[in-house]
């Protein structure tokens, strides 16, 4: 990388930097028009004119609409390599050639900013991690946009809380499945049905997997608890549950027992070690994170010395996810060329030992049963349950149909994930019990 | 400020810098804890061991208690001369010998941490300006802590939304009169008793009035306004009214009318200039924050790319404050010696033109007026508010007592700030009102 001198050297009167975006979707359409229309409030507030030195499109048959259309490309290599480029910014989305393309960058000398959760997570822990491949070479891949649109999570867990040990986060981290959720409870809708409605809308995918499959969240969760606890872990290490499927009977059930159902990714520290999840919980209706609609994303952070913080805001969308890009892009401008890169990756470059991770967690627990409606059914349940140790504190039957299929909710008392796990394996033994049983843990006290 | 290159050549090893910490009290007390127990974490996070270089505290007789207590001094000019001293951290509070702090340590080259929001917005605009002379030598007067305490207000203006243009920041950021409003609704307690309690529990302050009377408030509004709109002004601009004496009576009518009082800072930046408060106002009670309940502090941001935004923590105390100062630092050490101090303080170093400062607002509002329980008095108030064209939604009288005081409570439609004084000044004039209206903004729409 040149030095902010040289460069100042060639253009005295306004020092340039290039920015090279590789990727020309949403995201990288909202960055290009941020750096189009906030062009001379960017130079006040950094000091250099941010130049659009290429943009890197895969199809440049639908791209004459894109601002900067002059420096249009179907090769980011060519982009990585041009000397106009100064920072390179990886939009492109999916894994390999996102990856080809940051190491290209780094190799070049060149910083990074993406928005490529996937591509960081899924690397992470493995010879190809980008991060670590960062950190060796002292050149940030930034990657605010990441994790919670424009939310500040990486800022503040890097930044704001750098003198802090963090021991709890928990979020609402996926907006498609927050939004299905919402809806769900709004309008009474099937998850096929509120799925339909997010795809039309923007808010899901046409191939919605990553997100309701909980993979997209489990991708954030893994990159949070490599900054917040220092732990290089792969995405094998994170128990992940999304929402695919999920029954409009049990929103409705934690309705009237005055819960809201969000899809928690959670991440905890302990003496004995971490503990992480992705899975949807029921929360108080009061609880302030039960109060998160639509396409919303929030995130706690729970630390030793600043307490419980909250961040609330866009999880996605063009201009949120594009303000956490150009805010990377800035940062990396404003102390261009400076040793300041060395420690830019956080807590992680920095080599904490990592603790081990749990397996397990203990929460009270919401279980619904599906049961023929008949003399002894619920003696039987409570047995075997009560042979495992699991403890009751309610149980709810709304209608009564001799010999016919009703729901039974059982509310559990404090119990490990293992007993829950056990207890329902012996209970979907029973003749009586005519479907899976569903368990949702809730969240009391996070 | 010695190069990073210098400081590693004459210590290897273990590069270090020394942190002045001016001022020991609450704040000073817990940024020493926080040096003390995160130490080795912080070296590994900042690439340097932070010493403490001097401890600064006017009275040395009950400073036994603290640590580094070796490094003990009163003489603040000498901590800040201090060759070892290479980081200053004024903790001092007040306004006269705190800028003569800054301002040595600025001429000194040394880059400076503050908590004191007195200190910057009591200089803002004036000859002393703190921040413009920070600015001119390209050194920091980082200030975190002043605004919010844990919340990091100052890194998402400057850094998170730097790409960003904001035009709405309104929030609860006086931890006080929160926890007063707080106290007065759950127990129904007068003003009083809830400032008697909050005082016996550390919320306030032997002297409340900075408080109480909103200037704590006016002070951050002022700053955040600086970073957000680029807005150089004086205390004297912002329109202040706090919660001295609020009558638990209103308390009450806003809860049955499904409103929470909370001590409100607004700035917003319209085509037309620029508006500003701090006063009393009513929230809807399912509003994000209106369940930001006693010493919390939460900031809402509404800007042009990211959307809303909404940041909720701590926003006093000794370990949330410190931790704020202690990023600060950490900040500073990261780049210590790099030339990106100089953008640190943000839009306003970087000059943007400020718009117009607007004296007015609009809002409904909710008014409460004692008057004599007699016919004809209703039909003279709303004759009066009428003529000056204020519009009323709704009206209540909760008792009947014919000739006696009795609470009339009525709800207007939106109006101008003025033309409801002016009303008000009208209906006062009436015999049959017999004490000061209260007139209270409900803030439906922010």
């Amino acid at each position: 990388m040149s030095s902010p001198k040289e460069k100042s050297a060639s253009a005295l009167a306004s020092p340039a930097l290039g920015v090279a975006v590789v990727g020309a979707g949403t995201v990288g359409g909202g960055v290009l028009d941020m750096l189009r229309t906030q062009r001379e409030l960017l130079q006040k507030r950094c000091g250099y004119a941010l130049n659009v030195s290429a943009v890197v499109k895969r199809n440049l048959a639908d791209a004459a609409h894109l601002p900067f259309a002059e420096c249009l490309t179907d090769d980011w290599r060519q982009a990585v390599a041009n000397p106009d480029t100064d920072i390179v910014v990886e939009l492109m989305g999916g894994c390999d050639a996102a990856a080809e393309c940051v190491r290209a960058a780094l190799e070049a000398g060149k910083p990074v900013v993406t928005a490529n959760k996937a591509l960081l997570a899924e690397t992470s822990g493995s010879e190809g991690d980008v991060l670590a491949l960062a950190a060796a070479r002292h050149l940030p891949v930034a990657h605010e946009a990441a994790i919670a649109g424009c939310i500040p999570v990486v800022k503040t867990l890097h930044e704001a809380l750098s003198g802090d040990s963090v021991h709890e986060i928990y979020g609402v981290i996926n907006g498609t499945c927050n939004y299905i959720l919402t809806a769900m409870e709004a309008a009474g809708a099937s998850f096929e049905e509120a799925l339909a409605q997010a795809q039309q809308l923007g808010f899901a995918e046409a191939d919605p997997t990553l997100d309701i499959d909980g993979i997209d969240a489990a991708h954030k969760l893994l990159l949070i608890t490599r900054m917040a606890f220092g732990c290089h872990l792969t995405m094998a290490d994170i128990p992940v549950c999304g929402v695919r499927g999920f029954d409009a009977r049990d929103i409705a059930y934690a309705r009237q027992l005055h819960y809201r159902v969000k899809l928690l990714a959670v991440a905890k520290r302990s003496a004995a070690g971490v503990e992480l999840r992705v899975r949807p919980a029921m929360l108080p209706r009061q609880h302030s994170m039960a109060s998160v609609e639509g396409a919303t994303n929030a995130v706690v952070i729970k630390s030793q010395f600043a307490g419980e913080t909250m961040y609330t805001g866009a999880g996605a969308g063009a201009h949120p996810t594009a303000t956490a890009v150009v805010a990377d892009i800035m940062d990396i401008a404003r102390r261009f060329g400076a040793e300041g890169y060395r420690h830019s990756n956080g807590v992680a470059a920095g080599g904490i030992t990592p603790p081990p991770l749990l397996q397990q967690f203990s929460a009270p627990f919401y279980l619904r049963l599906r049961v023929i409606d008949r003399p002894g059914v619920i003696a039987d349940i409570t047995r075997l349950l009560a042979e495992r140790g699991i403890s009751i504190e309610a149980m709810h039957q709304n209608e009564a149909a001799p010999d016919r299929d009703v729901d039974i909710v059982i509310l559990l008392h404090h119990s490990s994930d293992a007993q829950v796990q056990d207890g329902i394996r012996a209970v979907e033994q029973l003749p009586t019990v005519t479907a899976p049983v569903v368990a949702i843990p809730i969240e009391k006290l996070i």
